[in-house]
């Protein structure tokens, strides 16, 4: 069996423009399009094990990069963070105090700029 | 000429761990310990030519990792973004209002594990 690991979808946010463009096409096939091993096989022009083997090697590199760099785990950990800023930000806004209006405006376009980055 | 060029130094504390352990130890003997081509090649039982080879490939390694991941480009954007919530929490300690005073300590906990993760 060969299943799907919606995982490594979400990793190739992250890593996807590391792997060649070659492997890029066949994981986007797969993972984006949910085209058929068959299908894309037809596609890219290679045997159904051929591609078989792409997305197993894509998938190998996707989580060594992951285990060494952290990525998708550190944007969980941010995206906490902004939450967390958005709360603060809120209360902030609250406040009948001079100084706290500006730290909340201020605030919110800090909140921005990690949206915008997002 | 060979430069020694201090970015692929800054370049390995983000990619470093993707590189295989040889050329990890390569590197930290050029860039950390500043050893000689020379010096490598003897502690390492490589030729100086292979020592040069390691070097430069690594610098390539780590220059296509940054291309297509940035993660020295985005650490600089956060550095100036938690250095824009430091000033925020700074201002909001003036504040005398309890919903501010409240603000501030949150944001002072979110500005620590930012902290704890540089």
């Amino acid at each position: 069996m060969f299943e799907k690991d919606l995982r490594l979808s979400y990793l190739m946010d992250f890593y996807g423009d590391v792997l060649d463009e070659h492997t890029q096409r066949v994981m986007k096939a797969y993972y984006d399009d949910d085209l058929s091993l068959s299908e894309i096989a037809e596609d890219v022009g290679i045997s159904r094990q051929g591609v078989r083997h792409v997305i197993k090697k894509a998938q190998e590199q996707l989580e060594f990069l992951e285990s060494r760099l952290g990525l998708a785990k550190e944007r969980s950990l941010l995206d906490e963070r902004i939450a967390k800023l958005r709360e603060i930000h809120a209360s902030l806004l609250e406040c009948k105090d001079g100084i706290a209006a500006d730290a909340s405006r201020a605030l919110g376009e800090v909140i921005d700029e990690f949206k915008n980055k997002n």
